[in-house]
């Protein structure tokens, strides 16, 4: 296991429905030794490309990003959810369902910190569908740029979201695939993936 | 003027109706460089209180946050903004309305990351009319929790919410305090404060 799978083992917590809590170090309470580590892991793993924007969504995503964007050295974007389209200036848009809070949300980027010039890694706490990651993948083709990979920190590998984005050839690393999850016994099966 | 307030001088954006806008690099783009000196910051300014835990509210002010933390090595917690109560476990929770949305948001933090052992340092990123820190001081009251201070990176010194804050007492440190702002010529008038 790496260190992002000896975490999830020791401290998430499985709950019916396939739900995975992590909340006691990923998207609430946030353990910060662990984001840098999160930051370094896919530094190294995206070291090849020539960064120059990190991406995510609000919320839960905005801590991982920002220490990856550290990393590289670059700036961090975030998509803002919203109701309105009033805000001033151009924006990029993409329509992103929550399955978990069963509503669709507008997300938005200012046509300002996105261009055609940009090479960027898309990075998200959870892919399991994989709504919030299309939406972003919508985004940065608007902005006409080059989407050099995504990055995820925990992958639910039995839904479908992770196998469509990389069936559309899109360079997608998760530093843990969950293929099961038992809510009995609290057992939790990794995905085996080459270190 | 400190380094935030240079910042502020040369890349914000007076808009009418008193809006300053600094999505380039605080809002929306993150300057991870600008994030990493207001974490050193407000680590000298509340060097003598032994944080425990920072706390701040999605989204915009949780990758400052998380920089804050990373100086005390301290987690750091981030009230979410809920429709429903259904989360599971009990939580703390506090209303917090939005002028810039004219919504009430619940907000939440679970009773398993705050209790009464913690002495807490609260985090944001605007201070205007103060409902957010109302909502986050009313949090760490109902948790027990120490609240060793306040610090925010912008405060509109022209509303009242920086002033009912320190009149009750609390300890508020604002790295840039706004007291005028022409939309006309762009300027922005700083409070002076003491380095």
């Amino acid at each position: 296991m790496n260190f992002l799978e000896e975490r999830i083992a020791k401290d998430g917590i499985v709950k019916p429905g396939n739900v995975l809590k992590v909340d006691s170090f990923l998207n609430h309470q946030m353990d910060i030794l662990l984001m840098e580590e999160i930051g370094r892991e896919f530094k190294r793993r995206f070291a090849d490309a020539n960064i120059t924007k990190v991406m995510t969504i609000e919320a839960s995503g905005i801590c991982i990003a920002a220490f990856v964007a550290r990393e590289f050295g670059v700036p961090m974007i975030f998509a803002k959810k919203s109701k309105s389209v009033n805000l001033d200036g151009e924006m990029y848009t993409a329509q992103v369902e929550s399955f978990t809070h069963k509503n669709v949300n507008q997300v938005i980027v200012s046509k300002k910190f996105l261009g055609a010039e940009d090479r960027i890694l898309i990075i998200d706490d959870f892919l399991a569908n994989g709504c919030a990651l299309q939406g972003l993948i919508a985004i940065a083709n608007a902005a006409g740029a080059k989407i050099e990979g995504l990055g995820i920190v925990i992958e639910k590998g039995f839904q479908v979201g992770g196998r469509a984005i990389r069936n559309m050839g899109y360079r997608l690393e998760s530093l843990a695939i969950v293929d099961a999850m038992d809510a009995q016994t609290g057992a939790i099966t990794f995905r085996h993936q080459e270190a």
